[in-house]
């Protein structure tokens, strides 16, 4: 046997360090010795790695609480509302949104900029991207990792936006270029703007565990949510629901194809439809009661009946969550698109699809992109810590 | 703290006996000092596991292996060829078939009636699965558990099929009707076929551990497997591609829907737009390079195509398996589908879908209603050890 190794006893740290942060996570106000008889872990080892979060701002006392006995150690435990923050950024087909969120998922503060990335190349947006982490960074609190959300195909593991058709991209180092441009010395996980809008519903929504999550803008994406996690398939191209062939025989669509949801479905073919300039328009025109704006909601209604029967017909899934503008268009759309899946589903006889309006709209997308950055630091918080105390 | 209670030492016991069969069935041969090893338990405990599980009949020792140093510890464990075995039953559409699998997987006998179920009521038609498994019975080896294969909607934790268009039936309790007319005192297990299907493949296929089993017969039915577990959703109800609406503008399915993947590549669609009267005379025309057959099989191929490139979208998934008629038409199938995969799926410049045949063909089904059977004892042995023993 040889003697444990540097290398182990961090790995040990590490771990624990996790268990406790998460510990304190699920039970606001905690103190240490709840948080031992929680993780199992001895109280010296618990306080010794409180000692370390709280040093390095993770973590904070609140009120000692009424409880016999001496010492600190019935101090509450709390995460530090001023502790590293999550940085959120969506590249939107017209628009660059950015938000701060706090440890607690709390939004510090949110930025909406209009951006017409359609014409622009990806060099010219990623400054832009830059300049929108620049002004978050003066808010002058800490960042500890930075999360994007792009409309397009990302290879998880490298961070490389592989295509987005809606901007007519391919192959952009998203990370790489960031990581250049603006040397934040911090984690950056890039992400599909619908899987990471299905995680912030996940953690804000109704509690529902297992659900599609679909978004309509210009493009359409769809996240999966399974067991409470998120199903990205084998290299994090999964919930690709926009090109969906809903009708093989239908209009041509600019990816080649034919019939695809995105162009029966999306935004510009509602817009077009209805006959009317934009999304705020359209629903105007819907709540007026506008005869051709709400048969250009039912047609899409029906065609994203089709596809959305296709994934809980392969899938099982009890609940469509709507978001995107489609949360909007709630009221107008689920009646028919929930007609569409009792025809549709197999098995809707016995488990009915309950179809949801995301309680987060359209800024699900910059949520789940700081969200994910903030719960990268909870899952593992001590390389965090080692570089804040090192 | 109260002493520890007979349920909790039994608990340990059996987790235990799980951990112990698991070492034996990944390493045939090993010794019950390798399987201490491996398991991290004392040798004391696996020994006295071990000696239960010889006198159950699960496992059996082989020859002494030439190690030093005295006693029995030295001699191979293996899972025991006349132990318990799976019986599985498969109901199709016109025919039932059985097989009988020993604990290693291997096939002891196989049945194969045909019968027209569609004509039948599912009281007739399981008064005859009740006959074949009484026929298997007779091969006198233990039965350890029965698992039956059925065309339609399973309830996994009811065993209750809820609808079997291609049969008629519906809300049928086959694991009560069985438990019923046979009164074997074995656990049953009900799955759908396509789900079953897959998890032949995954035990007995080429190593794929992320997949869509797609097989054709008079239905068509998919079984999803990711990261080596079937996905079957929230009820079991996943995997329902045969209704995929891939030609909405297309014919009548008796389902009540317009084209559906079953009405538009079906078996029964292949034969009518090939003009023969049935499989085995398709395969012969194809061979021949007929070119009505060859026509219609091509688009059968397109159709699949449409509904796999929304799986794939959804999922990501790297592999398409074509199992039941399907596997026989591969040599005529492939090419047209990979073709259809990699026009429709966003990712396939990136991660291009592989399509393959299913090693088990039609048998797959069958296959994994008996290992299914068989794995629900090496997964948790000691129900079946406390029966045989008591």
């Amino acid at each position: 046997m040889s003697r444990p190794q540097p290398a182990s006893q961090h790995t040990v740290r590490r771990h624990n360090s996790a268990l406790v942060l998460d510990a304190i996570a699920a039970g606001p106000g905690s103190s240490r010795a709840a948080v031992a008889a929680r993780t199992g872990l001895t109280k010296a080892t618990v306080s010794s790695l409180v000692d370390r979060m709280i040093g390095a701002g993770l973590v904070v006392e609140g009120e000692a609480q009424a409880r016999p006995g001496p010492g600190r150690r019935g101090t509450a435990l709390h995460l530090s509302p001023s502790g590293p923050h999550g940085l959120g950024v969506e590249i939107g087909v017209d628009y660059i949104a950015t938000c701060l969120v706090d440890l607690t998922g709390r939004v510090r503060k949110r930025w909406l900029r209009p951006s017409d990335n359609r014409a622009s190349s990806p060099g010219r947006v990623l400054a832009k991207v830059a300049t929108a982490v620049r002004t978050a960074v003066r808010e002058e609190v800490p960042i500890g990792g930075l999360g994007v959300a792009v409309p397009g195909l990302v290879e998880s593991a490298s961070g490389t936006l592989r295509v987005a058709p809606n901007l007519g991209w391919r192959e952009v180092d998203v990370r790489g270029e960031l990581d250049r441009r603006i040397g934040l010395d911090v984690p950056v996980l890039v992400g599909n703007e619908a899987n990471l809008a299905a995680l912030a519903e996940l953690w804000h929504g109704d509690g529902a565990a297992d659900f599609v999550h679909v978004s309509g803008e210009i493009g359409i994406g769809a996240g999966i949510v399974v067991d409470a996690q998120l199903f990205e398939g084998v290299s994090g191209f999964g919930g690709e629901i926009g090109h969906l062939p809903v009708d093989p025989r239908g209009p041509r669509c600019p990816c080649g194809s034919r019939g695809c949801l995105e162009r029966l479905a999306g935004q510009d073919e509602m817009v077009r439809a209805a006959g009317v300039s934009g999304p705020e328009e359209l629903l105007t025109r819907l709540a007026a009661g506008d005869r051709t704006a709400l048969m250009a909601v039912r047609s899409a209604a029906k065609w994203l009946g089709v596809a959305l029967s296709a994934a809980v017909n392969l899938l099982d899934l009890p609940t469509v969550v709507l978001g995107g503008t489609y949360a909007r268009l709630e009221p107008w759309l689920r009646e028919p698109l929930e007609a569409e899946l009792a025809n549709r589903v197999m098995s809707a006889e016995w488990a009915p699809v309950r179809v949801v309006a995301s309680s987060l709209g359209a800024e699900a997308a910059v949520r789940g992109a700081a969200g994910g950055a903030v719960r990268a630091i909870l899952a593992d918080p001590d390389p965090y810590v080692a570089s804040v105390l090192a």
